[in-house]
């Protein structure tokens, strides 16, 4: 009999900008990975399957291989729209709605929607990430954060996500580090990460009623030069991410599984232990190990 | 005796973006108003003499005539920096602080500034205009908000501004409507207000932790489809002005004087009414009658 668990994997992470693939092993190690700037902003409508072809067609050779694919290809704006499982879901949920573009062989995994506050929300490829790091945590609950141009915040209860929100931190440092009037008072270039300054964003975002009114004073500190200017962005940095904890809801000692690459995850860690919380940061493998707990129960 | 009051008064409101100006009568009724769009940016340095020559110079040929300049012609880009007062401060810090850019006939009018939260904040020509409000009034004390690209919340207690801050609400709308995600999904030219929908955004603003997570509502409602392409530009303005106000401390009941010019004191009015505030708006003559009240100080 054929076991999902046992057929060659490759697990791909095809998001806006970027299109990451792994070869998995028999018992999920990952033997080789690719990274490509093929997002799917990037392929243009029906090319989605000579590009995955292109740049993992010698793996999917493989006899019985299976593709699994998470993020934004299952968006309108990808290969095929993949519905939104709602919430709470889990492994099952997410894998009886996985949307076959080629049977038996490639996949896409769905993003999941949910509720709150009287307005929808929604994610896609994060799910995969978070069921990974579950495994890799050796856990079933968790509050989970995966930062980012959009990032999530995820509550997990018996290994079903049941609640997750979206705070667009990213994209306000962007738009106010490019765009806004505080630029002018920023150095062309990010210098790297200044703890001390980060950290006073932080605090200060914790003392501000709103990023509406704490972002002014990147002007206000220029303007009276209590603030050096390589110190800024990264005062700017400790600003929106202090904001998006200071609206999270999160009790005193909480841990916090932050999922991510190391630069960002290092400031999230920095700002969540400010607020007390304890940190577990985890990597990119947990995409990797979260399409492959998909993959064994395409079969289950 | 000379006496100011009596004097011919040309008020001068010399912003970022624009040049206003008003010849007042001995009894400060406004006698004549131009405009022109020649704001600081559009100024060279060591032009700003001949610039308001240009456009006031027969106003000013009135024997005995002076001039006063509020707005950001005094600040470090504009004619000659004028130094903040701090606060409290009232008609007799502002007028003892007066910059004479020509002795006894041209002043340009300092701003304020203080300290909250830890950090600094400044305005520039939004004192002049509470103090122009207190008068047309008939008050003393009160919360005034002046909306715009960077709102101000000034809280005035027995005729002086005791404190203050700054929202940057304009700024960040036109931020997420023209260089954020948001913006593909709305229209390129905003309709005329969509009330409900605006309404639907400061609601939203009150439920929600905060704008990071609450401006992502646009992106969701527009995927599910739930709200109209038209009426997202006003639910966006909701969220943002929502925002400032939830994040403004605000007894049930408060009277809160709203300064501006109509289109957006009509939304901040509407936002505040949502709020259980009582409203009392006040146009553009508040620039003149501050002007006036603190011309009447310089030889008090």
């Amino acid at each position: 009999m054929y076991s999902a668990s046992q057929a060659p994997l490759i697990a791909v992470d095809w998001g806006t900008s970027s299109l990451r693939g792994a070869r998995l092993g028999a018992a999920g190690e990952v033997l080789e990975e690719r990274t490509f700037a093929r997002g799917i902003l990037s392929v243009a409508p029906g090319a989605f399957p000579a590009v995955l072809a292109e740049h993992f067609g010698d793996w999917m050779a493989q006899p019985d291989a299976r593709c699994l694919i998470a993020g934004m290809a299952g968006s309108r704006q990808g290969w095929v729209e993949a519905p939104y499982a709602a919430c709470p879901a889990g492994l099952a949920e997410v894998a009886a709605q996985l949307v076959w573009v080629e049977p038996a062989r490639i996949a896409i995994v769905p993003g999941l929607c949910c509720e709150h506050d009287g307005a929808p929300d929604v994610m896609r490829g994060e799910e995969t990430q978070v069921f990974g790091a579950l495994q890799l945590l050796g856990v079933d609950d968790g509050l989970f954060v995966l930062p980012g141009t959009h990032s999530k915040w995820a509550q997990v209860e018996g290994g079903r996500i049941v609640r997750f929100t979206t705070a667009m931190t990213g994209e306000f440092y962007a738009l106010l580090r490019r765009h806004s009037i505080l630029a002018r008072t920023l150095p062309d270039a990010d210098a790297a990460l200044c703890e001390a300054a980060f950290d006073a964003g932080v605090a200060q975002a914790q003392r501000s009623p709103g990023l509406l009114q704490s972002a002014f004073s990147v002007r206000t500190l220029s303007l009276f030069e209590r603030m050096p200017v390589d110190e800024r962005p990264s005062y700017l940095s400790g600003l929106v991410i202090g904001e998006e904890l200071r609206s999270q809801p999160m009790p005193a000692g909480a841990a916090v599984v932050v999922i991510g690459a190391d630069a960002l995850t290092q400031r999230y860690a920095r700002a969540l232990a400010q607020r007390g919380a304890v940190v577990r940061p985890i990597g990119a493998a947990a995409t990797w190990a979260g399409l492959r707990r998909i993959a064994t129960r395409i079969d289950a």
